[in-house]
């Protein structure tokens, strides 16, 4: 097993040495897009991809994200920036510039359950995932051998009711400080507020999802014995409200009678492991957007 | 507008003029097939499509629907269903035997909403659903000359909250006694217990459907806010327990943040005319049985 | 049945009526959308929705549609068209504005078969479908009395190999040239280059579409004998090399070994009507560029 | 990396020890369901699945695949086998009786894409594919770390049209006979007729496909210049005519104009390895009966 060669990951960052992203949210009102595209004209970028979104044109909030290339952007990064802050300002712009070569480190947390692991692994080897995986992060020390095999440190943090605020301390030493987005790869456990506040919109969940609304216990249960034609994984932030922040991406699977439980969950794992990876991938690209509990998508 | 033609609903009669469909649940045990195919091979039929399924082989239920063509179906009938009732006991089989020619008898209820209606008359019309639609009632005048173009009586009911027993026996007396099956074409009235029993797992319903479920007035309203990334449909068999029996049908529709509260309700009415259409189709081609509170659907 | 009403219709063009679209396409090169956000600010116009696409930053063709609200549209319309002229120009500009009230004339020809024919006069009574159809031209009389029950001029102009450049000059008379798209709802005859030129780009094809492609007759049939999982259609562009033109809009639909080759047959027509209709509905809204031999398309 | 543990594997033989898998085929005609069921009910067997299909009730071919479980399974299997000859005898069947706890012999050939190869070794480790990987065969080394790191034999025989013959011979003996079914992920070689005869129906291949088909070299740029919207691909069982075997599975992706060759050609590794996945699994629960050209499919 390897990591992305350096050749390979040479490559990549060599086509986007000069790729920027420059997302963008404020009170939408006319003007905007001609104030951003004269700025990236004077400062000689080509544009490469433009999106934008607006709730209302006339009260509505607005958002953008452009990809371009400039020349020379590492060495020019900063003066971008201050010489975009006067004309942001004057809009109240929400807004961001990202070096598209700067991989996003990411840390995973995971329990006992691998399918969501192994997929952000997978692609992750294959290059697909434009991270670098920090660490991964369990409850549990079932995967550690797995884990290990990629190259990447796994840390086991067991969490009981009893040390949990301590297994949470521990964890955010282990993250040390310098994780940009952290994935809950079918970890079990609920994260406190003081946690969250540390990531706020920077950690991605996969949970099952089901027509109608199972609460409870043993949701595939449920499932079977109502007889769903379909189950469904939604991949979300965490925010405080359990299961009910912002949602990143969704999609169901069809079944019939004749799947039992288990392959019901079997089928489950494989929605919850191409949701997440999508989810995490936009993310990772600066594609998702948050505005109150919802998300701007620009896929 | 007209009806499906003389000539093609004899062309459908002839091609299915011995064609039989059995429909079987019964404890499962070892020896039913052995025991159904024996007696249909001793009545001469030739089994044309046969499925069948079991919730455990040892301790469970088993469903079969076998389709057959017999020489001289009409005048054998009754003479085939005694000769089964033998087989069926020792076996303690629900069982009913439907000739495939006999459409079924169709009532339509609606209200204001017209999409799923109109997919049922369209289909009806270009002969893909074989039922007789007998009636259209309604608790709104609106749809009265859309309905009467195609030659089907309307009849508009009002319902009120001081005279909904007065309008259901209205109702019932409208559709009297002759009919097979009652959709729930966006019907925005709740059903009483007293309606139901006179037609148990014959009324079929469609209703939005959300992941996760919003409860409560305006769905589509909660769901923009949360901005969802999947909206659909399910269609069910109504039961006491609101929106809540058997689900027959469920299907949904990938949407991004572009779609405000207006696009959503379209999309949304796009699902469920399509949902609902097979779920009535299934149904009027008895490819639908209920047990407890979940369907086993042979499409 | 009725049109759209005519309230309805006032609603909508209420609603549109200060709505812009403008499309554009040129060279790619830094500025363009400076220039063109630019213009519309100082014009005083409010960004609607914006999508962009370029082949390539540096050396490829860039593409654009902008929708936009302003004052007074319809009295500033030609004003605006001539002070954009020169920003146009500088940049190379293929470019259009249209009226987004303006509904574009429709023909639709067809044969024989009528599923898309009725699907697009169901979506069009449902005022989803925002064109005047004008007439429908059919080289068969057999969908006179629906047409003309939807309030649409039916005309019948027999073809036949002797008379077809004479049937195809009654067609052309028939549009008399105010016509602005032709829809081909299964119309089985060729159409000739002279009768193409007069509608580059403007004339919209539907036809079935297998994996792997079966050339000559009957490709249901070959479908059928080799097992082919998936059947689908294809909306494109009609261009004198014979269903080769722009690709518009492509779905399919899974099929397995149970289906006859008279069920592929009813699948693929709803296929086919499901995606001409998204077609057509895209090209009405300006939605649909088209660039050598394949279209770029911003639903 | 390790295998499926011994734990697991025991654990799926126990849950399917006396599990089998009878699949017929014979010329339809009545009697056979009665026949079959009867000889099952009299060996004590309890069905499990059943699936059957003709193609003509009256002339057609019957097929049918049924799962059942009996006492002693592995004792009485050629018992069982001898008793039911006469059966078959009397209508003619082609059939086989296979042990569900039996895995399948697999040989993988590749090349140089390493997809399809890691998807199946993938599944393969997380116990999803239910048979013994014995050699991984290539005419490149590249993949020989990483088909090693799950404990699997790797083959290098490097293949020229010059010693193609040779290259075969060595091929078929590095399989030694004793392989059931090999799986040509993404290998970029014709076998040859003689290769063929020794494994019919018993290799696996994937190759892209699209709406049209695009024949000849580049396959991917011919798709991005026509703009098509759906890329797929194609499962089938291989024949000396090329790419025209008896499909098995196919399924597309929908793209736009944003993706590039190199997106397309990502998309299409994306499809292949499911389709090719899909395909394998049901081959090995002997769920495909081939018929002429195409398949039959039980899933």
């Amino acid at each position: 097993m390897h990591r992305l060669s350096e050749r390979e990951w040479q490559a990549y960052r060599q086509k986007n040495k000069d790729r920027a992203r420059m997302l963008i949210s404020c009170p939408d009102r006319a003007g905007i897009v001609a104030a951003v595209s004269s700025f990236l004209f004077e400062q000689g970028a080509n544009i490469v991809q433009s999106d934008q979104y607006t709730t209302d044109p006339e009260t509505g909030r607005f958002f953008m994200r452009i990809e371009f290339d400039v020349v020379n952007l590492e060495e020019r990064y900063e003066a971008i920036k201050d010489a975009f802050r006067p004309v942001a300002e004057s809009f109240g712009m929400d807004w961001s510039l990202v070096e598209a070569k700067k991989r996003k480190k990411m840390a995973i947390f995971v329990s006992k359950e691998d399918h969501c692991l192994l997929e952000l692994l997978w692609l992750w080897k294959s290059g697909a995932l434009h991270a670098d995986i920090e660490i991964v992060v369990s409850n549990h020390p079932d995967m550690r051998e797995t884990v290990e095999s990629f190259g990447i440190p796994y840390r086991h943090i067991p969490v009981t009711k009893e040390r949990k605020a301590e297994a949470e301390e521990e964890q955010l030493a282990a993250l040390g400080g310098g994780v940009d987005v952290i994935v809950l790869a079918r970890y079990m456990q609920i994260l406190s507020p003081r946690f969250l506040q540390e990531y706020p919109m920077r950690i991605i969940n996969i949970h099952h999802s089901f027509l109608p609304a199972f609460v409870g216990a043993k949701p595939y249960e449920q499932a079977y014995r109502r007889g769903v034609k379909l189950i469904g994984a939604t991949a979300h932030y965490v925010t405080e409200e359990l299961d009910a922040g912002p949602i990143i991406e969704q999609d169901v699977q069809r079944v019939t009678h004749e799947e039992d439980v288990e392959a019901l969950k079997q089928l489950g794992r494989q929605v919850e492991r191409t949701v997440l990876a999508r989810a995490v991938g936009w993310h990772l690209e600066d594609r998702v957007l948050v505005y109150g509990n919802k998300t701007i998508v620009f896929p």
